[in-house]
C-alpha cells in the first residue's frame, strides 16, 4: 500500500502527554515511519524537547502545533492521544484518507448507551463507533488488518482480557465470579498537574481508587461478554502505586466444574504459543511489572488457590507501552501490512 | 504491680532487626519503661547506633550483647524479635518472673499441628503454647490483661482480622468466600541481605509472592474460624511493594443474604467506636498506607461492589508499628496496667 | 507567663500545606498547647481530615476557616505558613498580644534591599522586619526568649548555618570559598499542583534547580557574614530528590592556614555538646537524611578531603521538621518559657 | 573483517550481574552480533531467564555456564563483567584471536603503581595493561579502532571526563580546583546481597559514601592529567540515590583568567557537534538523569556561578548504559568497524 521506500507520515495529536512521548520514543526508531506532525494546543509553538527534554538529542522533530492548523494532506496515519469526549469531534472532522489510531476511550465501547452511562454524555459520532475496530492485537488481528479507525484498548483492559478471554471462551473460568485487583503506575493518571498525583502524595504508599466505579470495568466486561456469549459483571478495583510504569492485575477466578489450573494454563500456552509479545511464564514464576518495564511484552501465569475450585491469574504489562503506545504502534504495523514487531521489539529495561 | 515511680525494665532480644529498632524508637519516649538490655548475637559488643545510626543522638542505650550473657534478674519484660523456631527454645529457658511479648510466629497458632505443617517442624514448647495469649488488643483486651506470655499478631493478620472478625461474627460476611489481596512494604521482609530485597529488585514495580502458600493465611483463618465457629479456608495473596512501611489489604467478600454494605460498616463503627487506634473512615474515603505511616493507627472502610451481593473491605496499617512493635507496646501497656496509648499516641508521618 | 494549667491557644494560618500538617502532627501531642484555629482560605469550611486524611482519627481539630473571620482574642500564638509576600500584610494586621512565628521568608533577611532584590518587591513591613528575631535556636536562643515576631529559618539555611557558622566564626573555614551542594526532598516544593512535582517527573531521577539563583543563598550568606564580620558570597546549588522529606548538604570548604579537619570537628563538638537536637557523628559515620527523617534532629560530620587544605562538611535534617515546623515549635517552646524539647523529642522514623 | 553476513559471536563473562543483563538487553537487537556464551560460575546450569526473568520471552539465549568450560574457538568478542582483580588472570588466559572488552577497573589505570595503591594489590598482567586502550569513545575513537583489549571506562569517570577534558584541554578550567559532587543510582552497587543496598536502606534518603576515598577519583585524575599535561588531584564525592539508574555529576570549577561561561559552553558544543550521543543542552536547561534513563545519551550543560570566576558544569548519564554496557557495545561497534550507533540508538525511557 505504501510506495516502495516511502515512509508512513505520522501525526500525533495531543503529543504533550505521556502516551505522546512514548509514541515518539518508539517511532523515532521505526524504519518505515516518520513523525510529520506533533500537536499540543496549549504548547503550540514550542519545540518538543522543551516539553519532553529527553528528546533534546533528537534532530528534526517537528515543533508543536495546533491541530486546527493542518489540512492533513501530507499525513498518512494519525495517533490521537486527546482526552475522551473531545476526541470524537476531532476524529469526525479528519479526512477519510487517514488511518486513525485512537488512544482515548471514545471508540472502545460498542454500545453507545454504555458509553453515555460511563463517560457522562451522548456519543457524538455513533456512525464512526460502528466502524471502529477494537485493537487487542493478539485476539483481533484479522479485523485490525482492514481497519481505518482503530480503538486502542485501555491499559487495564489489555492486562485483563489477554488472559481472561481465552479462559472464559474455553469455558474454564466462570464469568460470574471474577475479581480483578489491579495495581497501576502513576503515568496512568496523566501529566496534568493534580494534587493527587504529586510525588509526595504517591510516594511510599498505596491506595485503591475508583472503587467499583472505574471506567475500564465496562470495557473488560464487553470483551468477556463477547467471549462467553452472555452479559458479564465483574469486580474491578484499581490501586495507585508508587512507580511510574506498570500494571499488575491479580485476578481471582472460579474454575468451571471439572476445570483445572493446569488445563487453564495450557489454554493460555496454546493461545499464545506463536505470539512474540505474550509469554506464559514457566512453573510458578510470578509476573512482575518491572520485568516488562519499557517494553511491549506481556507476562502472565496461572496459580492454584488453596480454596478448592478457585485459581489466581496474574498478568503484568507496561501501561504506557503494551497498555497504550506500544500496542498502538503494533496496531499501526498490522494496519499498514508491516512486520508486526517493527520498532517495538526492544527488551524490558530492568533494573 | 510496679513499685510507685519505678520503671519497667525492658529487654529486647534480636534488637538488630527492623522490629527491634521500631521498639527502641517507641520505648525511648515511654515514661514508665527503660531499655535495659538489647541483644543481637552476631553484633554483640557493638553500640546500638552503629547498627542503627538514627539513634546516634540517644544517650544511654545499652550496648548489644548476647542473650546467653544475661540472668534476667534486673529485667521485667522481654520483647522477643527473633526468627520463628529459634524463639521457642529461648523463651522456654527464660525465668517465670518475666512477662514475655513474642513478635515471632511461634506462639500464634493454637493448634501445634497447624504450626508444624506451616512452619516445618514440631513445636518444641507446646505447654507454653497453651499459656500464650494472642494479642490483637482491640479484640482480646481482657485476656491480655492477665497474660504472662503474649503472642503478638502477624502484620497481615492484624490488618485482616480487625475488620473481618466483627463482620464474620455478626454473620454479615460469608466466611467461605473471602479473598484477601494484600500489599506490603519491604520492611516486612526483614533486614537480612537477600538479592530479592535489594533496592533495584524492589523499586519501581510490584509482584505477588507466596501465592496460596503464605504462612499468615492459617493465622487469619484461625481468627475467623473462632469468630464464626467453623473452619475457614480463604484466599490470601500478598504482594511486595516499593515502599518501606505499610500494609494495605483489599478484601473481597460475599455478604450474607439480607446483609448490606451499610450494615457492615455500622458493625465496624460500633465495634470500634471507643477505640483510639481504629478509625472507620467517613463516607467513601479510601484507606491509604501513607496516612497511617509511622503510627499505631488502623484505617478501614467498606465499599459496595458493582457485583450484587459482594462488598469490598479495605484496611491500612503500618506493618512495623501496629503490625508489629507498636502493637507489642500496646500489649505491654495492657499487661502492666498502664494507659493503653502510652508512648504510641503519635500521629502518622505524612508525607 | 501562661496561667498555671492553661494551654497556649494556637492558630495556624495556611494550614493546608505540608508545613501546616507537620505543625498539627507535632502540636497534637504538645501538653501545653491546643490547636484553636486552622485557616486555609481556599478550603475554608472543610474538615481538616478531608484535606489531610492522616488526621481522620484526631477528634476535636477545628474546621478550616478564613483568617479574615477571626479577631484573635482567644489566641496566644500564631504560626504563619503562608507564601512569602502575602505574609507581610497579614502579620502586620495581627494584634500585638499575639506571638507570631512566621515560616515564610518575609522576615528572615534583615536588609530590606536584599529582600526586594531576591523576592521581587519592596518590603511592606520594614518596621516589623526590625523587630523580627531570626530563630536558629541553637545559635540564637537568648534573643528568641524575648521575641514577639520570630522569623523561622529556611530549610536549606538551617542545614548550612548550623555547621558553617561556628566554623567560620572560629576562623577555621575561609568564607570566600564555600560551595554548598544541597539535595532536598519534594515536600520542599509544596503541595500546590505543578507539573514539575508530579510523581512521574520526580521519581527515579535527580536534577539541579535554581542554579546560582536560589533565594536561600542570601539567607545563608547573611548568617555567615555576621559570623565572620565581612560580606560573604557563596555557591549554593540545590537538587530535587525522589524522596518526600530530608535535606542533605555536602559543603566543600577551604580550611584557613593552620586549621585542621580534627580542629574543625572539635569546634562543632564543643559548640553542640549540650544540644539535644544536634549530633556531631562519631568517627567517619556519614549523615543520612533517612536517619533523621520525621524528627527534629540534625546530624553532621566533617571529613578530610584528598585535596590539601580542603574539607568536606556534611549535614542532614528533615526539611519539614527541623527545617520548618519542628524548629518552629522549638522556637515556640523557647518563646513561652517551656522546656525546649516539649513535643518534638520523638525519634527518627527509619526505615 | 567479519565475513559478509556472518555475525560477531559474543561471550559475556559474569553475565549474572546488572551490567551483564544490560549487555543482553542491548545485544538482543544487534543485527550483527549473536550471544553465544553467557557465563556465571555460581549459577552455571541455570537458564538466563531464571536469573533475569525479564528475558523469559527471549528464545535461544544460551544457558549459563562456567567460563572454564569454553575453548573460545567459536567466539569473536568477549565482554568481561567480572569483579576487578579476578579479571586480570582470566583475560590473560584468553586466546589472542579474541577481542576483549573489559568492564572492570583492571585495565583502566595506566600506571600499575596507582592501580596497586587504589585496588589493594599488585597488577598481575602489566604487559596487557600496556596494550589496553581506554574506551571513552567520543575522545579516543581512533585508538579504539585498532584495539584488541579495551578498558571500558568507569561510570563516574565517563560523566566527569566527557565535559571536563575538553575544558581543561582548552585551558578554560583550572585543574587545581575541581570539585565533583556525584549522585548515583543503586545499580552501581551491584547485585550481590548487602545490607547497605536493601530497599529499606536506600529508599527515601540520600547519603555520601567513599568520601575522599572512591576508586574512580584516580581514573578521572588520569584523564584530566593527560588533558592538561600535569598531575591533577581533585575532590570527588559520590552519593547513593534512591533510584536504580543514573548518574548526575555537579562539578564546581574555577575558570582560568579571562575565560567565560559562554566560552566554556562553546568549547563543549564544538567538541560534541557531530556526536550523536552527547548533547550540550540549550539555554539553561538542566541535565536530569531521568531524561537519559535507559539510553546511551549524555546530557551536559555549563552554568555561571554567583561567585565570580567560578562555573558549574553538570552532566547526566545512565550509569548502566553509557556508563557501562552501552558504551561497551559502542566500543565493540568501533572495534569491529560497524556503524557506531548500531543497537544503542534507542531513546531514553521517560517517565
Amino acid at each position: 500500500m505504501m510506495a516502495e521506500g516511502s515512509k508512513i507520515r505520522i501525526a500525533i495529536l495531543g503529543a504533550s502527554g505521556y502516551t505522546g512521548a512514548e509514541l515518539v520514543r518508539i517511532l523515532l526508531t521505526h524504519p518505515s515511519a516518520e513523525i510529520a506532525v506533533l500537536t499540543g494546543n496549549t504548547q503550540a509553538g514550542q519545540s518538543f524537547y522543551s516539553v519532553f527534554p529527553q528528546f533534546a538529542y533528537a534532530k528534526g522533530l517537528p515543533t508543536l502545533t495546533k491541530h486546527e492548523e493542518h489540512d492533513w494532506k501530507d499525513v498518512d496515519c494519525v495517533f490521537c492521544c486527546l482526552p475522551h469526549a473531545t476526541t470524537q469531534d476531532i476524529i469526525k472532522a479528519l479526512p477519510q484518507h487517514l488511518k486513525v489510531i485512537d488512544l482515548s476511550a471514545d471508540f472502545r465501547l460498542k454500545d453507545v448507551n454504555t458509553y453515555a452511562e460511563w463517560y457522562g454524555g451522548e456519543h457524538r459520532a455513533p456512525e464512526l463507533q460502528k466502524e471502529a475496530v477494537y485493537g487487542l492485537v493478539e485476539l483481533h488481528r484479522d479485523a485490525i488488518k482492514g481497519a481505518r479507525l482503530l480503538a486502542n484498548p485501555g491499559c487495564y483492559p489489555t492486562a485483563a482480557q489477554l488472559p481472561l478471554i481465552p479462559l472464559v471462551k474455553a469455558g474454564l473460568v466462570l464469568p460470574e465470579d471474577i475479581i480483578i485487583d489491579a495495581k497501576s503506575g502513576a503515568t496512568g493518571a496523566g501529566r496534568a498537574p493534580k494534587q493527587g498525583t504529586l510525588f509526595c502524595e504517591i510516594a511510599d504508599g498505596i491506595h485503591a481508587y475508583g472503587v467499583a466505579s472505574h471506567r475500564h470495568a465496562p470495557e473488560i466486561e464487553q470483551g468477556l461478554s463477547e467471549a462467553c456469549g452472555r452479559a458479564v459483571t465483574l469486580n474491578f478495583t484499581p490501586h495507585l502505586m508508587p512507580m511510574s510504569r506498570g500494571i499488575l492485575e491479580t485476578m481471582y477466578v472460579r474454575l468451571a466444574p471439572g476445570a483445572t489450573v493446569e488445563g487453564a494454563k495450557k489454554v493460555l500456552e496454546e493461545q499464545y504459543a506463536g505470539e512474540h509479545f505474550v509469554t506464559v511464564l514457566p512453573g510458578k514464576e510470578v509476573p512482575q511489572t518491572r520485568h516488562v518495564r519499557g517494553s511491549n511484552h506481556v507476562f502472565m501465569n496461572v496459580f492454584a488457590d488453596r480454596v478448592a475450585g478457585r485459581a489466581i491469574v496474574i498478568c503484568a504489562i507496561d501501561n504506557l507501552c503494551k497498555g497504550a503506545s506500544g500496542q498502538a504502534v503494533q496496531n499501526m504495523n498490522v494496519m499498514f501490512g508491516l512486520p508486526e514487531h517493527t520498532a517495538i521489539d526492544f527488551a524490558p529495561v530492568f533494573p
